[in-house]
Formats: structure tokens, C-alpha cells, sequence
């Protein structure tokens, strides 16, 4: 897993029934004190994160899945945390 | 899940019957806004995506499957959508 | 699977049943010799790994859950073992 | 999935069944137009591809274990098709 | 797959049965052409291998558990094969 930063949101024709309804977010990936690693993932949403919220992102389709109670959902990578610290 | 833009159309002999009809795509990856990264990777269109088009890419197998109702093809990527707007 | 050394641990809502009671701890990557590498993953600690101890990490979704007894855990990547030393 | 050239092939002691009777082939990588990107990767010939010969390689073990009708062959990448021509 | 070169052994504590008996190996990653690319990763031996031995490494979980006849062990990459020669 990693950890990211909410950054937008995409709009667009994605006609899989799976995405009705869902948010598809754009991440910035950072490192563990938050600075931008200059790479990104798309990512639907499952924890209501808004923009700037610091995230815990799950990048792989199995687990993605299961987040959203869906066999086949096309999706790879889910939003599962928003962080509040992080304890070193 | 990434970002691209159609950049190309594989022609070519690939015998497994699920390609049949279907467009291999040659996506250009890029940042969420827009520029491209240098890196691409080829994906089996199931949206109808054209030439120049951004779209939305699920780089991860069991998913891609799942697009094409598909339990056994040969396939990773996909693209899954076409993007309109990327708010921020 | 790869080698890392325990930096952090993460503290926020992460809703789903599956990380109650799970420690999320965040690894930095290093060489076989105990560099860093300058990257880093969050990974669930399985084996009651502490601060600063150097850890072997499995970064695959299906395996980590399996090291829960979980079936739809989303989890992608888990520390499994503590290392005392590699012989060379 | 990605394009590669054929530049090698392995020889050596792999003990598992799966392997009785297949090719392993190095796959140079290579960008859409044919340039060597550098990097390489190993993989399981499903189409006849000879030296030289630009393919289309998929990455990715469930799909791979289907394109040679296995459930179990430890394998992760497999060419599936022989480039002709791309359609920019 | 990837090639690799072996250059250690892992001693440590790691809990899960799936490794009793069984030697996790460090995997220096090399070119076709046996450079070491600055790259490493941890492998489950399956064949034997022994230090600076060129290898043959699947670095896929579902394949890599196959190997060992395995349904839940926590492994994703596994040396699968020594490496003779490479034909060119």
C-alpha cells in the first residue's frame, strides 16, 4: 500500500456499471512526511476522502475489489484510509 | 488505474481466439494533466476510444478480464473510459 | 519479496473491519546490506515487528492475505519475518 | 501488456513440468517505435517468435497459465502475438 | 520472469510454516547478459541454487505457490531455474 494526496477527480464516459456512483480520484503519491514523489494513480474511493486529504491507498485489484463487495469490478486501486499522523 | 492518450493501433498475427475483433490500443501514459511521461503501454480498447483521445486505463489482469466477460483471455490492460475533465 | 526497516506506523480511520487491530506500519526499502533505497511501503505487521528492526516484506495481495486467514482483506502487502542477519 | 524483440533464448536446468517443450525467450523491450528501452524481461513462447521478431508480450501469470491451458505452470509472461505494422 | 545471480541467504525469524525448511535466497537482478543491474530481490528456493549461481526467477505469487504445491503460502518469487546459457 501507500500513501497519497487527494488532487482531483475525474469526469468522464466510464461506462462499466461498476463506476455508477462512485468517485474516481486522482492521487499524488508522497513519501511517509507527505512531499510529492512526482508519480500518481487513479483510485475509486471508498472512505469519502475530499481534496488535500492525506490517503492510504490500495493498489491491487483483489483487494480492490473486495472493498466494494464487487466479483468483477474493474478497478485496481481503492482509497481504504485517511491518515491523520503518522507515528516514527 | 492510470492516465493516457491513444497514440497507435497494433496490426499484427496474435492467434488467441480472444483478440478476435478486438483493437489493441498503443497508450501513451500521462500526468493527470495531460503531458506525456515517456512510458506507454498497450491496452485492448472496450470503450471505442480513438486517436488522441485521453482515456482511463485498469492495468491489472483479473479485472481486464472481467471487462470482456472473459475467464481465460490473455489480457492485462484495458481501457475503461474516456476523460472529459479532470477537476481540481 | 523485499528487504526493509521499520520507519513508522500510521494512525487514522481506516474503516474497513479488516484493519481493526492491525498494526500499519510504514517500511522503508533498503538493500540486501541495510541501505535505504530511498522508497518506501505501508505494509500490515504480522510478526510484532518494532521500530527500526529490518524486516522481510511480501508485497502481493493474495499471499498477504493468506498470512491473515483472510479472504477479502484489502491488504497488499505484509511483514512476515524479522531479519537477523544474511550470510553472504 | 508491452512490445518487446526477440533477442535470446535460455537455455539451462528448469526442473518443473510446465517448462518440458517451451521456449523461453529473452524479450528486449522496446517503445512503440522500436527503440530498446533498455530493459528485459523472460518470457514463455506461445506463438513461434524467432530472433529478431517484434512481439506483443502480456505480464501477468493468470492470464500467461491460461494462454498455455495451465492452471498451475509457474509462469508470468508469455508472447502471444508477432508485430506487423503500428497505426499511428 | 528475470534474470538474477544468487549472492545470500536470509537468517531470520519468520514465523509463517510455508518457510520451514526452505531457503530464502538473496537474487542480485543481472541483464541477459549477466550485469547486475543495482536491482535485488528475495526469492524462495525451489531448485537448489546455490551462491553466485545464475537463475531463472518468477516473481508472481499465484505461479510461485504452484512451485510448491502450495494454496496459501505467503510467497510471491520463487528461482524456478538454473541458467546455462543464453543463446543470442
Amino acid at each position: 500500500m501507500i500513501l497519497g494526496r487527494v488532487i482531483g477527480e475525474i469526469h468522464g464516459s466510464i461506462k462499466h456499471p461498476f463506476y455508477e456512483g462512485k468517485k474516481l480520484l486522482v492521487i499524488e503519491k508522497t513519501s511517509p512526511t507527505g512531499v510529492a514523489t512526482g508519480d500518481y494513480l487513479i483510485a475509486a474511493d471508498s472512505v469519502g476522502a475530499g481534496a488535500d486529504e492525506r490517503v492510504l491507498v490500495l493498489d491491487e485489484g483483489n483487494g480492490a475489489r473486495q472493498v466494494f463487495d464487487s466479483k468483477d469490478g474493474p478497478v485496481r486501486a481503492v482509497v481504504v484510509g485517511i491518515i491523520d499522523d503518522i507515528v516514527t
